[in-house]
């Protein structure tokens, strides 16, 4: 084990008023909320890649934290380094899975057959590491975006070549990703999409993103991997657009690949404001249209227009997003991910356990507040009030068919009816939440 | 007839040097372009709403234009005075199409049997005029947004009576469309949508909305009506969300209900930017899923958030619009509509020339340049060569299927692919683009 | 009295444990926080035109409230009735002020004459109202923005008469505002800016608006009003540009015409995000540059890019709102004023109370949660240890001028300076913000 | 000499109906317009930074230029190498100008001495090239955002050290700019901003940042360089928000700190869009409040949130531009500098000649536009007529303060003041302008 955290203890919970900042103030593991544990509720996870293969480098400078397993040396000497320090991480911060890429754990190499041996050897290692912490795995994936292969896409590229490396990664990556028990794994398309439309063939390159996921699907019921597939949605960044740009776009391309009883979406708070829309929103339409997966809960700036991939610190935007999923039973494979970056500024060791405790406490208060929601639904008693007349007559008729465009016609105008307008009652039901918060 | 524009003369072509202000630069109906008319290309449309119905005020000021037909008076005839002075413009004006609203021909009246009544003496009138002005209706649409009633969505509210109420008036204005030979027939979910989640049961709106979109293709083929029908994607305003966002989630939501083979969208260029995408990009989308059918050229303001219905005015961007649409074999039954907004602080007259004829020339020139793109095309080239892999041997097998991904990945290893990423040349294509408009 | 709101009762202070929607959660005038009552620290306003001149309108729909004031009939009636049902629903909510515009409270008239007459005879009624309420007003206001002769400006219009114009209505509602007590008056400055910099000549505008504002000055000493003169910031909307776009442009304005110390900003929440700021930053800013003065709290949409002037109901965003103006000493003059909207779709009397309710809680709770902050104020001692530097010897000496570039150059290197970065720290603040908000 | 571009010839004009993407279709350096030179009109200069320190990488993907100077190696041997291949490239694209930054040209060493030495030789190194080559240098500046020293701040660091560490740099390459006979000398404040107000005390930076803007101003004086001092405003990143946020922010900064006749601004197209402002009211204000300095003319992406730094290509855009310029006398000292930066798939050599091209080429044309505009200048025609009032003689009273708020109120009350509004024409002019550049 390394001993890169060795002044930190691990993290307790200790209560609201603890006055160390080393300690859950609000999530307790084995606490039982609505008849489940905590941590079987939220399922945290931790990354491997921000928090490991990244030293703080930004567009307009050089990295800042200057991590030892990242310096020059020997690259598996180093990826064992690296996977020490990691697992010291996960194992004192307590949540109980974490995620990878797989070259974020071992060296890509400079030719295939070097990236399978060095990927087979590090997947022992994470074998052993999950082993002696009890550490688990909530997905897996392959990185097809960073490599200079890659800038034009990966199955999307205009290079079938690339398309066939990419599918070597994923193949590999998928296959890791079953030998170390992962409970889902994710494609996220970073490359996949145009910088501009004078060089790009959308509809092609439509199909080839079509077969590429038809080979996922093939190849996760032929090795038996139980898990979920899942798309995370991306609008832009690195791309000038990206395909998987929201929930509902990546739906769109699901049915017509036939796809979508087979992926869910891995939803980030942070990809779901740079499309325009809300994290709540997208969270409730991947519900709405049957495929929600698991959720990469760093958020954005508001008034920046990139990935930040800051750690999630609002509750009461969390209280509605674990509102929404208490509601429609809880995760299945899927969990709480942190996909999030430390500031560049926040250099210190202990800036990893801050960044991540006030994300796990945030969650957890979500999840309590959440819960006080669901114990006194005025939310769901004032949605069926609202849409009672579609459990009603006229209602049941139109839905069911009994009606024509001409016949309705004929009803509203024999009937000349003339509804009334009712109170959406906005302010109401946002004060309630308020008041559920912050009782 | 009216006597409103009785200053201003048809508007006749006179060449880019013209010093009349009120002549066409660029527009000259007859002029033959890859072998048919600018007119027969372009099928231009003026709208009935934003030149008759509005009167300038915006949310912080009252009307500035005066219109003297929408001042107080007897509803139904100064609907036909409205009437007189929108076909005496469009007629002086010289595009070979009109659009409207139900409500803006016709007075809502009090009362559903009133609502029917006045629309169809409105249409008997519209029926004359247009054989008068040999005006023809590029599409109907019904306006299921503006009254009170609607305020929380059509198809997608509540209360069914009010689903009732809006099938109601998209039946008579279907029917009337099909009277008056309208090619398209459209529907704008401008309330269809949701102003908070708290009170929004999403999928239950969903189905309402199928349900629906359904009844209008059912009726379309009763009818016998022959014209494309169309959905105009917005992503918000008036309300929060809007269910239709944007061309890819328009798609998903047409194959969830079955209906991609019946819809086609209708394009606005200031929906587009408003919803994250370029103008060129949602054309492009429509054109990849199949379903492009319609534009609204109307353009926003980069820096502003709302819906600001500009006329277009810029040749750069309608020169690759219209390459699109050529490329793609031109508009079927669509055509550029003016969906489009003086200025608050253009209140004379001759405004409403001003705007036309600068949109309708910047489409010409588009148009124009368009055409010396596809003469020499060197995008397609470009394209052709930078996808030639796909065309050849690896290629062709991948995409056929007769690859899984463990077979593609060890063809990947056993031939150790190290495929070298090539320039995507956007530069040099920019740099070409412009060098066929400038010349 | 009117009795509009007959069913509702006077609000009151029930406790967080209440469920009685229309009592307040944590609004308690009387309590005292750090010495002072909640009533004298938040100094809440409302809003005499949203609530009772606007009955839910907007771009795509007409009004849903139907309030009989805003009926046809008798405008001093009306105006008079208006005035009741106002002043029904102060006293009824219990904010202790109150904000206006001109005509607001009085017919515009068709001639200058009337609007004297009109505006001068209902303040008297103000006069009266406020005695028999107790209300106090916190602002006046001109509304120079919504007639047509403002569509190009009011000071900035390109003819001067319509400067004269707008000039008499300041005149007259700075009067107003001193004769009626006023605390401060507020100048918006709706029209003025620019559509299209093709017709706007930006220099000879801003000397008109130099003007202007000087005039106002002069007018304010001369009548001995002693309350506050607040510029409110906002960057567009309805222009395209507004020329207060936000503080830091306001600053330079006032500066540029030796204003700096006559004026302070109004800052609003919505405006400030619209301007591509946090309101967060606004605050901070305007008392970095010693130009705050009052606030209009009402809140945007992160995804909607026009002012929605919602309620404000983030407690944890108001907690570091609250936390700036401790800080800085608490409120002068200024206050809490609500420049917000009900939803369109809220048309129940009652909605109004429901808005401000929660409004008034979110800034309540925000007040004690900067009072914990302030109490164990972690924020400032983090502060001062991380500029500490310039408290010692060298940076006292760079701040006075005793280096030059040269000098100081010649410093560092005869030191080898070589400072090592030091943590930021974001992490842990943010979240030990989030210990005190959610204890 | 390096031999990079050996395949690429000096670029030549060669008209607009040229085949060869390397000449320049609309740049002829001695082409005479309105009786001067295009090249002593539009003054471009190509960078040292984003052509030849950068490989391509961003914040997804490693770099895909492999640019070989940019490899392993000895530092100031790599650095002559870079100088070599910069100045091969300068002189054959025949832009009269460059720009560097102190760590663009030199390596940064391991100390303060070795800085300074190292920096010495190269900027020996670039006279010489200077002289071999006839190039010259637009503006120097120092790179004071990169190191991690300068995470926090540079000028408005927390630690004084590091202010002064900064201003040993901007000490150098002030000298190095006088010395290499730089036309100007810029400062951007690429980290003088915060990533939270949680630990910032904004107004002690904004103390920090006027004390040293005032030291540069002495030393410039001092040492009698003779060229402009230029502030480069940026909204934001890297830091979440930079103080010198957009021109008129940066006015106010200045007149703060009595600095506004010592500096002008450099305004960046992409960064006037990302601060909410078009690229257009940035120059128009510059020139109002008097302080336009120089251009960076790299453009954005109108859908992406960040610096794309793009080549500029919208001719439509330029012309307004250069007429802005135009109209107000043209550069002293400033420039068209392309702070641009290729595509990261723009992997060619000769793509940087392509993106260089494409940009000469739009602003010759957009100055060739601008200045037909200038030849029939309808536009001050039209501002002329527009403000006539304020030359008559209420507008010229009420500017010169005969009126205050009270007798200007009477005049308008004694008159009965009624002015009307007058169309703004917008859309006709934007149809004037169009027709200029398409005719």
């Amino acid at each position: 084990m390394a001993d890169f955290f060795s002044d930190i203890s691990p993290i307790k919970f200790e209560g609201a008023d603890s006055t160390n900042p080393l300690a859950f103030k609000h999530y307790n593991p084995q606490e039982m909320i609505l008849g489940k544990s905590m941590e079987d509720h939220l399922r945290f996870a931790a990354c491997y890649w921000h928090n490991f293969c990244w030293d703080g480098a930004d567009v307009f400078g050089s990295g800042t934290y200057g991590r030892p397993w990242l310096q020059a040396g020997d690259a598996m000497e180093r990826a064992k380094q690296k996977a020490d320090v990691a697992f010291e991480f996960f194992a004192k911060l307590g949540a109980p899975f974490y995620c990878f890429h797989d070259i974020d754990v071992a060296p890509e190499g400079d030719s295939i057959s070097s990236y399978i041996s060095n990927f087979a050897q590090m997947t022992d290692v994470l074998a052993q590491k999950q082993e002696e912490t009890g550490m688990k795995l909530l997905w897996g994936t392959a990185n097809v975006f960073s490599h200079p292969r890659y800038m034009s896409g990966a199955a999307t590229n205009p290079d079938p070549e690339v398309f066939a490396r990419a599918a070597t990664q994923v193949f590999h990556a998928m296959n890791a990703t079953k030998k170390l028990g992962g409970a889902n794994y994710v494609l996220w398309g970073g490359r996949e999409g145009y910088e501009t439309l004078l060089n790009t063939d959308l509809k092609r390159e439509r199909q080839q993103f079509g077969r590429f996921m038809n080979m996922v699907v093939e190849h996760k019921h032929k090795i038996g991997f139980d898990g979920l597939l899942l798309i995370e949605p991306k609008p832009q960044e690195p791309t000038k657009h990206q395909y998987d740009y929201d929930t509902a776009t990546v739906y769109g391309f699901l049915k017509e690949f036939g796809l979508e009883k087979e992926f869910g979406v891995n939803i980030e708070a942070n990809h779901a404001t740079l499309s325009g829309h809300s994290f709540h929103h997208e969270i409730a339409t991947a519900f709405a249209l049957g495929i929600f997966g698991s959720i990469d809960a760093n958020r954005g700036d508001a008034q920046l227009g990139w990935d930040t991939d800051q750690f999630p610190n609002s509750v009461e935007e969390m209280t509605l997003i674990c509102y929404e999923i208490l509601k429609n039973g809880g995760y299945t494979s899927g969990g709480f991910n942190f996909d999030t970056k430390l500031r560049r500024q926040s250099i210190d060791p202990a800036d990893l356990f801050h960044g991540h405790i006030g994300g796990m406490d945030t969650c957890a208060l979500g999840l309590k507040k959440a819960a006080a929601l669901i114990e006194n639904d005025f939310i769901t008693k004032a949605k069926d009030k609202r849409y009672g007349g579609w459990e009603a007559d006229l209602g049941k008729k139109i839905i069911s068919g009994d009606y024509s465009l001409e016949t309705l016609a004929g009803f509203a105008a024999d009937k000349e009816l003339a509804p009334k307008h009712v109170s959406g009652q906005q302010e109401l039901l946002e004060n309630q939440v308020n008041q559920a918060i912050f009782r």
